[in-house]
């Protein structure tokens, strides 16, 4: 057991943690178009080029550009338009000097042009209304290249359209399916077994007695897990016993790929978990201490390549240090190279926040719209209280270095 | 039709489709633990305090604080241990003046109790292992209050705990079930029925033949869908035939509560989609034009309180629309009174964007975390090519009444 019995630093603490984390699950096939969320297993590239044929980007008329330099609103170029080309057909018609096509937006060019004059810069001769061929004049000179998309603009063959460890996004889909790519390799789905501890604990189902209370943190924590794109595994609450704290976490672990364990705050209960956390396998707890407010007795460890966590039975702290460790290790777990940035707003902080230095304090706020901008009003309140979350937007971090925070200064806010 | 021919500012458009969008959508009852990321339906109370006894937030002994006055290193506190209260346990010891119970952080505090000393502040009077009772030294004089959880600190009985229109995150599910609320009445999620229109699109898993593109826009639509709550029903390609398009537009139409088409974006087909949308019921075509960039050939429309949204062709306009008035209709249907706030980050913009006053631009961009901090820099190229969001992190929004913005300026950006 290396343990470290010193309270790390969060941002060390998260490094260390995944240092341990040496693998990523294996991947599963899926079709692209059902993949929203997934992680790449492998760099991909593309079978052909985007768009693979030249398209205009105007209504209008393809050209050769040389038919039309030179050509003014008073000495207008005429070109005869000998063809159309339709909507989703090859562009056929051969075109000799002087001649043009009509063309629609993101239609096909012919082999024989080389640029489109849009359409508002040109004038039919005579009936608007006549059959091809007729005349057109063309007002202003078109340059070689001028409103066409290039065979490739998009995407070139045999590049790499995506790296391994992209989280798919929906332009993502759409850029894959452009490219007829249906199918994708990617991470399957982390499954998180989460295990609910204590004596006091009953399900939301019950009515507690006096003494105890309704499970929250599975509920929070599965929450989290699917929003960071696991699979939660509800294992249930389990007395605070040794032994059956071991069994069931055990069992846990074996059906999942990552153990979540929420545990009462108390000294003797703590150093329970974190017995059964250091026995399921190695190197085990690799420390039990944070320097955050609240959760500074957070257990994180590794058993076999997967991320154990041991969260503080009180909701605020639990959710807090999930964000911290537990979604890290999720993505890491898919292999994600890019995790998501935590959206962040800024705000006005309406008081002062008080905080100790060495020691990074999260404080739940609540947003609000004002003449000033927006305000954060932080929610004061033990990390007992889950309702202070329910009422917040977001959290502010007085980091490390930090003896607080005055009114009035801007804070960045992670909503959450 | 009340159309409206001038280019309306974004802002102002998005208002007027959400005033035309009269009603929500039926409600459906949904168990708590299910029903995250979904929309309350009514306000809900509290049936009982949080919490409903009084508990201890420390490893400690309950006590009467007024038996602690006084008391300091020198002149220290005697108190008996009588009992101890168990976790999960009702605290049914009865404290005489002079006399205090072990108490445990979360468990209860006994009637008779006013007070916690944490155990650091105290001492066992001879033999440390002695069975009950025996003696503690208290060290500091205890509050009334002190380290004790009041009945309804974090809930009041029939205070309202959620409002109607609530968006339901992972804290607000912990805070319900912490209650025993374990069925929620939520709005249920809008079907947005999706239509790709186009004699040049074919689906992903065919071949295109020379002037064909895939689809592109139902895919990253239905991923957009998917990300505001709703649930996508991909209504496949339809030719650009007037009546085709009506009665396939009609038909999606009944089987749904929203309707998305993407149109090309030559005039002609642009013309034929206004006719479509502004045909399926009342008041119809709301305006088409919005001063965007990408996106300004917009069609927005409601038909008897569904909206019906016209997008370009171009998949990146397509995709910034739908973000534009998509997501915020797919919440309104919901009665989401308070939407996701949308991530941004502030980053150094790494050269130059030109913009024209009078609309609002967007340009995609990639991030990049430098010594110098975040840096964004500029995705340019059409709204056809879809790998410019691909490629980009976020997007710029260069509002309507600049010029442009210059290199160095610190921008927000819109993670997308």
């Amino acid at each position: 057991m290396p343990e470290f019995f010193n309270v790390l630093p969060p941002d060390e603490a998260r490094v260390l943690l995944l240092h341990h984390l040496g693998w990523r699950l294996e991947t599963e096939r899926l079709e692209t178009a059902k993949a929203l969320g997934r992680v790449t297993a492998a760099p991909i590239l593309a079978p052909h080029a985007l768009p693979d044929f030249r398209r205009s980007t105007m209504d209008g008329y393809a050209l050769r550009a040389a038919d039309t330099f030179g050509a003014s609103e008073s000495l207008p170029a005429f070109l005869l338009i000998v063809g159309e080309v339709a909507m989703g057909q090859a562009a056929e018609v051969v075109l000799e000097p002087g001649q043009a096509t009509i063309v629609h937006t993101g239609g096909m060019i012919p082999a024989t042009a080389d640029a489109v004059a849009q359409i508002e810069h040109t004038q039919v001769v005579g009936d608007p209304a006549a059959a091809l061929p007729f005349e057109i004049e063309v007002f202003r000179p078109v340059a070689v290249g001028q409103n066409v998309l290039q065979v490739g603009e998009d995407v070139l063959p045999q590049s790499e359209i995506l790296p391994a460890g992209h989280l798919l996004r929906p332009q993502d889909i759409g850029g894959l399916l452009a490219l007829g790519i249906t199918g994708v390799e990617v991470s399957r789905r982390p499954r998180v077994a989460i295990l609910a501890t204590g004596d006091e604990v009953v399900t939301p189902q019950e009515v507690p007695r006096p003494g105890q209370i309704r499970d929250i943190n599975t509920y929070t924590i599965a929450g989290q897990v699917e929003q960071a794109g696991g699979i939660p595994l509800l294992k249930g609450i389990i007395p605070d016993d040794f032994s059956a704290l071991q069994t069931a976490a055990t069992s846990a672990l074996d059906d999942s790929d990552m153990l979540v364990m929420s545990a009462g705050s108390s000294v003797s209960v703590r150093d329970m978990s974190v017995r059964v956390l250091d026995g399921l396998g190695e190197p085990g707890v690799l420390f039990h201490g944070v320097a955050t407010r609240p959760g500074k007795p957070t257990i994180v460890g590794v058993a076999n390549g997967k991320p154990l966590l041991g969260l503080p039975g009180n909701p605020v702290s639990a959710m807090i240090q999930f964000a911290m460790f537990g979604e890290p290790a999720i993505y890491h777990l898919q292999g994600l190279q890019n995790p998501p940035r935590h959206g962040l707003v800024w705000a006005k902080l309406s008081q002062n926040i008080a905080s100790e230095s060495g020691r990074e304090d999260y404080i739940p706020v609540r947003l609000a719209d004002t003449a000033e901008g927006l305000l954060a009003t932080p929610i004061f309140g033990k990390s007992n209280l889950i309702y202070t979350l329910v009422h917040a937007d977001g959290l502010i971090k007085v980091p490390l270095n930090k003896a607080g925070l005055p009114a009035g200064e801007m804070v960045e806010v992670r909503l959450f």
